[in-house]
This record gives C-alpha cells, sequence and structure tokens, in this order.
C-alpha cells in the first residue's frame, strides 16, 4: 500500500500533552515516516514555540494540527481506534505489539476507512476511561527495569512500523556499482593467487595444509564484484613482477 | 536470545553529537529497549545538565558512558561495526534496514563478541572516512521530503529492533571455528596492506584513486576471522622479503 493512502487515513492523537517539545518531536517523527494528521486533545500548552523549535522540517505537521476539547470529537469518525498502554489494565483488552498494530491498521485503510492511534500524557499514558474507547490497545515492548518511553519516541515506533509495512519500504538493496564477478574470474583469480603465494614462499603445494581453502572462502563469502577482483588481480601482478625483478 | 546477552556485547556509539540532549534521550531510549553500554566520541558538550535531565530515569546510562577522542578506539575491539547513514554514498556499501541490522547483530552477539553501532552528526551524519571503518551500513526506511531522523529518534528504531529479535528464537548461525577478527586487527592488516602495494608499485598514496577504500570495503564485507587476518598478514610479509631481497 501507499504510504500516502495510509496518511490520508491515519490520525495521531497526542492526548493531554504537558510539554509542546514532545508535540514538535511527535511531529518530526510522523513527518520522516510519511504521515502528517496530527490531533491534539486539550495539550496544557500550545500552540508554543518549543513545538515549532523541535519539530524541525516538520512545523507545517505542528501548524496544521487540530486541537480538540474531547477525545470524543479527535476519534468520531475513525473506524479503528488503537490506544497505546505501557501495563495491563484491569479489565483485559485485546492487545497488539506494533507490528501487529500496523497490520491492523493497514486492514482497515484499505478499504478505505480512518484510523486513530492515541497516545497519552507523558506522566500516566490514557487513563482506563480512554482506553475503553479503543478497538485495541498497543503495548510496545520494553525493558522491565525502565518501561516509560518517551511520548515521541512511542509515536516514532508506531509510525516506523506504519513505513515498513506500506510498501515504500522496501528492503534497501543498495545499487552496486560493479557487476559481481563470475565463477569463472573468480577461479582466475584463484589459481593466480596460488601461484603468488606459491613465488614468495608462502605456500608450499606440496605441504598445503588449509591455506587456499581458507582464503578461498574468505573471498567468496564477500562476493567480489569485477572491479575488486581486476584491483587484486592488478596487485598479485605487481608482486610477480617485483619477484621476477628479483630473479634477474 | 536473552537481552542482557545482547547489552553485554553492543556499544552504542554517538559520533560528534552537538547537542548534550540527544545523547540524553538516547540513553533514555537505550535503556527502554534494555541496553546501556553508551559510548560518546567527542561530544561537543559533555558532561551536561540537559543530557542528565532528558535521560529521565536513564540518568545512570549517561553517566557510565565512556567518552573517546579516536573513533578508532572506541570501536577497536568490535567484531562487527555498524554505521548508520541517511543517503546513499559515492562507493555503495552492503546496506541494511534495521531489522537485518538487528539479525547482524545478534549473529556476533551470540558467538559472544562485540558490537558497536555508530549515530553521526545530528546536521551531517558519520563522514565517508568513518563510514569506511564499518562493515554494514544501516539505512532507516524514511519519507523522501523529509528524511532527516532525529539521533535519539534513530537510536530508539534500532534499539527497539534489537529487543524485538531478542523475544524470537533466533537460529544460531553455523559454528564458525574461529573468532571474528577485531577492528584493530583489521586496521593493522589494512596499513599492512596498504605498505605492500605501495612497496610492489601498484598503489601510488600521491594519486591513490580509490583503490584503498574499495579493498577496504571488500574485505570488511566478508567480515574476516583472525585466521584469516593472520593468513593474509603472512602473506603481505612473504611479499615485503621478496621485495627487500630485490633490493639487496
Amino acid at each position: 500500500m501507499d504510504i500516502e493512502q495510509i496518511n490520508a487515513n491515519v490520525s495521531v492523537v497526542l492526548v493531554e500533552t504537558s510539554h509542546p517539545g514532545n508535540i514538535g518531536a511527535a511531529a518530526r517523527a510522523m513527518k520522516n515516516m510519511g504521515l502528517s494528521k496530527l490531533k491534539l486533545v486539550r495539550p496544557e500548552e500550545f500552540p508554543h514555540e518549543k513545538a515549532i523549535f523541535r519539530a524541525a522540517s516538520a512545523a507545517d505537521v505542528v501548524e496544521s494540527a487540530e486541537t480538540y476539547d474531547r477525545l470524543e470529537d479527535a476519534i468520531g469518525e475513525a473506524a479503528l481506534v488503537i490506544g497505546t498502554s505501557a501495563r495491563g489494565r484491569r479489565i483485559p483488552w485485546p492487545v497488539v505489539d506494533p507490528k501487529q498494530a500496523a497490520q491492523e491498521v493497514l486492514n482497515v485503510v484499505a478499504k478505505p476507512q480512518p484510523v486513530a492511534i492515541l497516545f497519552g500524557r507523558e506522566s500516566k499514558g490514557l487513563t482506563n476511561e480512554e482506553l475503553q474507547q479503543c478497538h485495541l490497545h498497543l503495548h510496545i515492548p520494553t525493558s522491565e527495569v525502565y518501561s516509560s518511553l518517551n511520548l515521541a519516541m512511542a509515536v516514532q515506533v508506531v509510525a516506523y512500523e506504519l513505513r515498513l509495512l506500506s510498501h515504500e519500504a522496501v528492503a534497501p538493496t543498495a545499487d552496486w556499482d560493479q557487476p559481481i564477478a563470475t565463477q569463472s574470474e573468480l577461479d582466475h583469480l584463484f589459481t593466480h593467487l596460488e601461484q603468488t603465494l606459491t613465488d614468495v614462499g608462502f605456500h608450499d603445494p606440496a605441504n598445503p595444509r588449509q591455506l587456499l581453502t581458507r582464503l578461498r572462502r574468505l573471498f567468496l563469502r564477500a562476493r567480489p564484484d569485477q572491479m575488486e577482483v581486476n584491483i587484486l588481480r592488478g596487485f598479485l601482478k605487481a608482486v610477480n613482477q617485483s619477484a621476477r625483478n628479483e630473479g634477474d
């Protein structure tokens, strides 16, 4: 799915955020992953220059954020509401991890219908009443020793998982700048290497130990490209000439 | 794998961080995911109260951070060095996404051997020279519109993926028969290689082109073990002696 279709249908809803800097940092985390719909329910200080500052190049996300007095109004249109929650609640609720949450989001966005993802107060998260308005609770795996994620960090992790599930997050196959060496080019390299190792007295064909096998394994593992093979053979050739001069 | 075994072997290395608040936020992101080994290379302002403040309950991670003047000293013991990089580089390098990176980390931690994960400057990341010391480059998928992640956010995403993999049963890689070479062993190899390339007339230090960078990339990609490094250096030594005899 296109990240644009996800963005068009997914709102990040921050509930009673205390620190405007966190609003800005959350906006940046969203925009970095291709999201832009930010809703703020009763933010303590907003608008605020700290929000703009921490947003860096995502100031547009902060400036276009919608503020609400009531959570119900922020999530009224949503067909799926997911609430982040650090700890288990008295009444167990369906809980998903960020990857499962992203999949649930995609299933709804595909229809297409709107989704709201809720993040609570820095100090104490979402209230039980707020969490009970959610279809799903989202738990980000954390250390038992220190489980309280910064608000914007939680937004970052969830937005990252959404981006991964979009088509844009294809595995970063780096365009290599050279063709990979063929097996016969490698064979020539190994033959040349063996000859040179023998010439300089490092390798005794009569008593080979595992030397050549180990070098073969090393180079095969690296999957050399053609320029790398040419460089190695150029080096071996220079060694050969150096040895030949010696013989003269 | 146990997160404790990961933590015991994984260092987060922040290079020339400008803002101490980011050091604190990175420390918190680490501790939230169960990591604690933080190394700082030439931080601009450190120690600093802002680092402690932003760390919240991860002040211990900030306080136990080790500072270094030279990157080489921070990563010398590592058997795997991963450098985060936002953009493609002139010479393509093996690139992994955060999930693949976590898997690579686990394979090395399983041995167990140390791993360093590098994060660069807020303004411009890691230099090409720093990236060329890495076995792998790590790219976090981002929006083309705004791809510059906050430093601590990048640490959060990578630490999160490490934690996710810690929970899963990971198939151990085939038992390798030798320890992986450390970064300083590789540095000695590269220095020796450069000297030898020059001695045999294949490399002109005054006109280096990309020869050494390409050879560095080749060997880093293969992640040589210690015996392989010994074999290569033994070969170079034999070449040196051959060249020296020539001079006699």
